[in-house]
């Protein structure tokens, strides 16, 4: 995976951590506990592992300040998740960027405005009045509309195209083929046909957010479209236009949020949830994979479903249909014993 | 928003509207009642936002002609929803466009035939044989394949790929990362493999039609796949071989049509909604978002839910299922109460 | 649909048939037996179509060596649905590809390795380090980055981009606008924001994979995401990190796999399917469309709905439910009943 090697002790030191064991053992690159060879270091991220722990052919292993003795040598940290990121960064092959500079096969116009140690990819266009911040890669074949406005540290990846006066924060990250500030899906119906609405709103992305392969964030009818700092977004998820989404969210894959639909802080949707237009999803909510929300849901509230309601009330709602076979059959004797009852009491 | 200006009475003009109140105030741009700050003028959707009229800020107001006093000027207008269109059109930022011409750093094709004012983009190839009508945009990095047919007054957005022998109508708007005319999924299964069935067909659409972003519009097995006239598709649909949709149909976002199913006229298809093989939704069919239609529905019916019936039964079912517990409860005390009147019955 | 035209006698001979009747009458094109018209040639799929064939128009038939007399010249075979393949190639127009060699307009770096006989088209790029095999097609605009290796007879339609370090086996298709390679969606959550966990791992298409439009395939976390041998994924198909996808499966649109999850051999998945992540589907599993597996499925098993259980058990369900309305009329009829003979009881 790597042709880097380092010793326990030097890995010990990127995660300040401390060696029990060997700390002169050789690493060169990271594994899961179950999959790992000799050579690899892993890590445990919860005591449920332990077993698998056990069986592991790693060389070494990270784990929390206050666990027991391993197989092998350990680093200890004070969590190991976390640690074992930094390693993963250190081990990560690096990731291939054009050169900085504007490839002799991009297309910059004139009147676009380039920040200091930007790189920009062969095929990429960047249209009249767009400012692509210090340090921003364009890799191939991207495209960047008139006025739109790219903070620094971004890396935008082929084939994502984001339309005119959008504006993108610093430290964005948005994954091929994903489009940015296409028109809302708003229309009028009148004398027969559907009648375009304008959409001449725009799309904010805030620092710090990260959006996945082919997915579809349109501009806003007016005003913008916003995606709030921090809040990470998987692939082939919709947002519509006018569409609020607050701070520190995660969108998993195939998600869709309809038009003016508004999420609060930190709300985590499961994969393929369908977010009606124009509710709330209030700060903390999180809904389970698949579930379509119709309404407005209070902060902190779990919800699954189609249509979604509460955790408890749908597991109580699917325990209730499991046993109906058993509820039509203790209808159907009940009503032979009352036949019986209704039968002695005649005579 | 723009730096236009305009007095009250121009554009009381452009939607042949009357003025009450100072005709005189000047107007910068156009908001939402609630969102709307002094400058701006809004529009009176419905009855049911009369209260966030008297709170808005917005220094006029688009009303019904038959309306009562409102807090700020007014223009009266037969339909507020349509003459807000026209508003919304005059105060757009012009949409950038390439310039007409062929972008020195596009790719077309000698075999190509060109309509008059054309304007392709940089990084577009256009194919052999492919021919482009008047007007018509093609924006940069669109792919056109080997003798598709682009009528005139289209715009094709940047990432879009039509491959070959496609026909796409006149004022077609598609947005970026759509794909037109990628082989539809067919296999023979033999010999303890799937055998790939060429897709030999092609993908017609109609004019007037709208297509979102990162769509996949799929060519026929034979024949053609078609989206009729003036028929609008979100974002992230899916549109399979040889599937018929008729005129003036909403396909909302992630909704998917699987192959050889046919849409009647004027069909209304929530986001989401998945649509079986082989099946036909009559004209005016409308289904709530999520739903999961598995046959075919009779003209002007709405359907919801996983599989999709109508929505009366759906109804009746929810409620069914919600009221439950409450069943299991009556059906235990009736069996207590069955159980004291076979006790009394017995001696 | 065709400009060839061809004896029934030869037509015979591609699929090693013989003809029943006139072998001379001239065959152009092919067509489903309710569309043909004179001049073309349809097959028999199923005897349920047999009706059909009585008012079809078509001026000859493929059906199995068996089958009684038709009302028009016949070919008979073993297996119709195989031979109207071979016929449907014959027919085929040419699929337009680049021309062999690299396209001026297209960016190969030098340290790039090409096969013998590959075509490159215009704006396509190819970064350091990649490898194209023998005889594969990169349409127009197709990103291909470092280090990655594409096998021999490939087909990557435009606007593809896979990252670098991917692994393609030979004979693979990739549809238009597809991404892999991508980042899988990861973070750890500490001191309020969501870190990003590097997605260091890699993608790996075994030999006779075919992908649609629009999908997105994540690269692992570390070691390799897999699509395995001959498995067709549909459009707009999501596969997280670290998804491992036996051979021979089918993945109908829109279908989503979630993190580290398995599929075994042959899994049919039918549209909008979501796979829950790190839980195992067995060898022959299918599922209905729309279905939100949430865990593991035995071998040979067909599930349905959400959550997804055993087809059987859905359907038991479905029908507990439909009659819900008549059970609460019979609970309350007998409610009645009992306060009947309570009150007989009584006196």
């Amino acid at each position: 995976m790597s042709d880097k090697t380092f010793s326990l002790a030097e890995i010990a030191k990127w995660v300040n951590g401390a060696v029990r064991g060997d700390a002169t053992v050789k690493i060169d690159s990271v594994c899961g506990i179950a999959e790992a060879r000799p050579g690899q270091i892993t890590w445990l991220a919860h005591e449920k592992y332990a077993r698998d722990l056990a069986r592991s052919q790693a060389s070494a292993v990270l784990v929390p300040e206050t666990y027991g003795p391993t197989p092998m040598p350990a680093v200890l940290v004070r969590n190991p998740e976390i640690a074992i990121i930094h390693v993963l960064e250190r081990f990560a092959p690096p990731v291939p960027r054009p050169a900085p500079g504007v490839h002799p096969r991009a297309v910059v116009d004139d009147r676009a405005q380039l920040g200091a140690n930007v790189a920009i990819g062969p095929g990429a266009v960047v249209s009249a009045g767009a400012t692509i911040g210090d340090n921003t890669v364009l890799h191939g074949n991207v495209f960047i509309g008139e006025d739109t406005v790219i903070g620094s540290d971004c890396e935008i990846w082929p084939g994502v195209v984001i339309r005119e006066r959008c504006i993108i924060g610093n430290r964005v990250i948005i994954h091929p083929n994903t489009t940015v500030g296409a028109d809302g899906f708003g229309y009028q119906y009148t004398e027969g046909r559907h009648v375009k609405i304008p959409q001449i709103g725009t799309v904010t992305i805030e620092d710090d957010v990260e959006i996945g392969a082919n997915c579809a964030i349109d501009r806003a009818k007016f005003g913008t479209t916003r995606v709030g700092r921090g809040t990470k977004i998987d692939n082939l998820v919709q947002v519509a236009h006018n569409v609020q989404i607050g701070p520190g969210c995660l969108l998993v894959a195939q998600c869709g949020i309809a038009g003016s639909a508004r999420l609060g802080r930190g709300v985590v949707l499961g994969g393929k949830v369908g977010v009606r237009d124009h509710i709330v999803l209030n700060d903390g909510v999180q809904s389970a994979a698949c579930a379509c929300i119709s309404k407005d849901v209070p902060a902190g509230t779990t919800v699954i479903g189609m249509p979604a309601v509460e955790q408890e009330q749908w597991l109580r709602e699917r325990g209730n249909i499991r046993r109906l076979h058993s509820l039509y059959e203790q209808v159907k004797v009940l009503t032979k014993r009352v036949e019986q009852l209704e039968a002695t009491a005649d005579h």
